[in-house]
C-alpha cells in the first residue's frame, strides 16, 4: 500500500509520499515514490505515485525515455509540452497505456494493475497546477475549494487535512499537516511504511526548493508525531461529554 | 454508506451507528441501525448494521421471528441460546443465509447484497462479548488487544480509537471517543450521516444502562464536535516543524 499527498497552496506546493511497497506480506520492499522533472526556472513536475509498481516504474521510464528521445516533441516530452494540462494528458495516456499493455500480460492471474498518480507543476509564466490521474488515465484538477488530492491509503490522514488546510495555510504549517496526515496513516496501516519523501515547491520558483528524506529514526518526525499524540489526548481529556 | 463502533471494555459496551441509507444518490432516508434484544438482568444482545438494508432488515426480522416463535429453540433463538458464541453463530448463519437468497434473487444485477454486524452482549454469569460477522457469516471477537471493532467507513474514525482506547477506558470516555471518531467521520464523508444512536451496557447489568438518539441540532454533540475541533487546531498550530 501507499499513501501520498499533495497541497495545492497559494504560496506553493507540498508534496509527500511514503516509500514501502509489498507484494503479498512477506515481500516488503522500499521504493521512490516521487519522482522529480525539472529544469530549474523554466518548469518542474513531480510526480507521486501509488498501486502497481510495474506499471508506475513502467510509465515513469517511458516518460523519461520520451523527454530524453532527440526527437522528443511537444506531445510527447512533459518537459516540452506547452501547458500543464497537456502534461497531465501525456501522463495519463502513458499510464493508462501502459496498463493495458500489462493487464494483457496477467489476464490470467487476479491481480490488480491499477495505479494513480498525483501530477503536480509549473511552468515559467503560468500557474501552479496539481493533478490526480486515474488508473485509466482521466484526471481531476486540485482547485481553490479542494486544496489537496491524496492517493493510495487515503482515509485515515483525511480528517486534519480536512481540519486544518486551506489556500492560504502557509508552507511551514501545510508541511507539518501532511506529515500529521501520513502520521495518523502510519499508525493505523501497517503497510504504508517511512521512509517518506517530502518536496516543498515554492510559488514561481519553478524548481524543488526544499527536499527532504525522512528515515525511521528522524528526532524531528519522532517530536512531532509525540507532541501530536500528546495535544490529542490533552484535548481529548479537556472535553467533556455532557455540560 | 455506514459507520458503527462497538467498544468492548472493562466497565462496559459502547456502541454508536449512524442511521443514513442511501440508494444513489437521490434516494437517502434515515434507518435505524441499532437493534436491541433484551430480557433486562439475564441477557442482553444489540445488533449494528452495515451494508445492504434489505439483508440486513430481513436478518433481524429473521431473528426476531425465531424469538417469538413458540417452538423457538437454543438453535434457532439468540434469546434461548446458551452462549454468546452461538448467539453469534445464530446470527452469522441467518445473515449469510438471507445474503444467498437475496444474492441468487439479485444475480443479473451487480448491486452489492455484502453486510456486517456487530453483535454485543452478555448474559447472566457470562463475560459480555463483541463480534463482528462478515457477509459470509464467519466472526472475530474483540479482545484484550484490540478493545474495538467498527463496520462500514471505518477509516476515518480509526486514528482517534487508535490513541486513546484501551480496555480500561472509562465509559464517559469511551462515549466522547465514538461520538469523535464518528465526528471524523461524518465530517469526512457526506453518506454517513445524523442523527446517532449510542447506547451504553455497563458490565453486568445484562440490559442497555444508557440509550440517546442524537439528532443533527444535538447542542451537546454541537459542543464536543467544536471543543474538538479547536482542541485539534490548537494542537495543530503549538507544533513546530523542526527544533
Amino acid at each position: 500500500m501507499t499513501y501520498c499527498v499533495g497541497l495545492l497552496l497559494d504560496a506553493g506546493m507540498v508534496l509527500l509520499s511514503d516509500t514501502r511497497t509489498n507484494a503479498g506480506l512477506d515481500n516488503i520492499a522500499t521504493y521512490r515514490k516521487m519522482f522529480t522533472f525539472e529544469e530549474p526556472g523554466e518548469r518542474v513536475i513531480t510526480i507521486l505515485t501509488a498501486g502497481s509498481l510495474s506499471v508506475t516504474q513502467t510509465t515513469i521510464a517511458r516518460l523519461t525515455e520520451a523527454i530524453e528521445d532527440p526527437e522528443a516533441s511537444a506531445q510527447s516530452s512533459i518537459m516540452l509540452a506547452p501547458t500543464l494540462l497537456q502534461v497531465a494528458e501525456i501522463i495519463g495516456a502513458t499510464l493508462a497505456g501502459v496498463r493495458q499493455e500489462i493487464d494483457h500480460k496477467m489476464n490470467a492471474s487476479k491481480v490488480s494493475t491499477a495505479a494513480s498518480m498525483i501530477v503536480a507543476g509549473q511552468r515559467k509564466g503560468g500557474a501552479m497546477r496539481m493533478f490526480l490521474i486515474y488508473p485509466e488515465g482521466n484526471f481531476i484538477e486540485a482547485t481553490e475549494d479542494t486544496p489537496f488530492l491524496q492517493i493510495g491509503e487515503h482515509k485515515y490522514g483525511k480528517p486534519i487535512l480536512d481540519r486544518v488546510v486551506s489556500r492560504d495555510t502557509s508552507l511551514e504549517d501545510a508541511q507539518k499537516a501532511v506529515l500529521l496526515s501520513m502520521d495518523s496513516t502510519l499508525r493505523s496501516n501497517l503497510s504504508v511504511g517511512m521512509p517518506l519523501d517530502l518536496a516543498v515547491i515554492e510559488s514561481d520558483a519553478c524548481q524543488v526548493t526544499s527536499r527532504r528524506r525522512i528515515e525511521a529514526k528522524d528526532p524531528d518526525f519522532a517530536r512531532m508525531s509525540e507532541a501530536w499524540s500528546n495535544a490529542l489526548r490533552d484535548g481529548f481529556s479537556q472535553i467533556r461529554l455532557a455540560e
